[in-house]
């Protein structure tokens, strides 16, 4: 692995679990057995490490966000894109439970978070409309539009309220997506309806 | 005003503007033109602070989540619980949108955040059982039982996720309160859904 790339794995492993305030980049370069000198070499400031960070997952969820041209019309599809998206956001979570201290101390970021979560809602208005149109989906389009701000709203906030839950609780990427997809439940055709019992099961001992 | 009463309010407001993980206990002092040894006097911690905003919050959520006599049984009941209990949530929003720093920093406060979020979910449940009692919910307990996850969930994310939203959204408690109860609509009897779709022209321009 190139030295660029080492230092961003470590990096996010450290946000992510010790949170992105606590991590001077000193101790990223400690627990990289790296000279300070080293890692200013390849970053010179944290927000650097920060910004290629959010870049990584730019570009990983395009492919996601993209409109592709293969209509996803039933709710197995939407399943899959919501759990890979959860896996996305779990894997750069510091970026949604830290966005407050990211906003503030990097404010060149926040557009960017900001068209991150836009393209997010739009592209599950899309999904959802193109199931409507497909009728595997009853929802008119101003249920479409709370369902979608809904849904972002859970996949951003998920991390922060599952702090807020017992300790017992299943809170991975997996109950996550089940969450969110439980919101379609009441528009969703019996064959969907059964779909997401199907899915429960798995994710609700 | 007491002097303590004096000190509290000021702390709510630096946690809430700026963050409660940017505020020392010598900005709180600063601000409120007093000596540090005076607020030392009052408080010897930045966590007695936390953990006395905290109660105020407890106590004052109390009303709202006890049990009470009267039966909520309409959408409008609902609505109103939920639009006082985000104006509650506004009002100590930082320990919502710091419940990581919160937690970290200060976890013997940890049960308590948790068992305020299990109570809200409790008690969302208890007012959504009552409605389907009455009929004025059509909704199963599994049902009601991913609503008022999603439901609280939205509660206490809503100020964190309304900074990734665009800045010309309205993300109010009002608003705030809105988008929760439109999780219902699906399940409402049609005069409820009439209601919500009037709430919904006061809320979205």
């Amino acid at each position: 692995m190139k030295t660029r790339d080492r230092i961003l794995e470590t990096t996010l492993r450290l946000f992510n679990e010790e949170g992105t305030a606590k991590v001077p980049t000193n101790r990223i370069a400690v627990e990289l057995e790296m000279s300070p000198g080293n890692l200013y070499y390849h970053f010179r400031k944290k927000e650097q490490l920060v910004e290629r960070l959010l870049r990584r997952l730019e570009d990983q969820a395009e492919p996601l966000l993209a409109p592709s041209n293969t209509q996803l019309v039933a709710v197995d599809d939407l399943w899959l894109f919501l759990h890979l998206a959860f896996e996305k956001m779990f894997e750069y979570r510091f970026l949604y439970r830290d966005v407050d201290y990211v906003m503030s101390e990097y404010p060149r970021l926040t557009p960017r978070l900001r068209r991150l979560t836009s393209r997010g809602i739009e592209t599950i208005e899309r999904l959802c409309g193109q199931m409507a149109a497909a009728g595997t989906l009853r929802a008119n389009s101003s249920e479409i539009e709370v369902l979608a701000l809904q849904m972002m709203l859970a996949a951003t906030c998920w991390f922060t309220f599952a702090r807020m839950l017992p300790e017992n609780v299943d809170t991975g990427p997996g109950r996550a997506a089940y969450q969110v997809l439980s919101l379609l439940t009441p528009f969703l055709a019996d064959d969907g309806r059964q779909y997401v019992n199907y899915l429960r099961r798995k994710y609700i001992a």
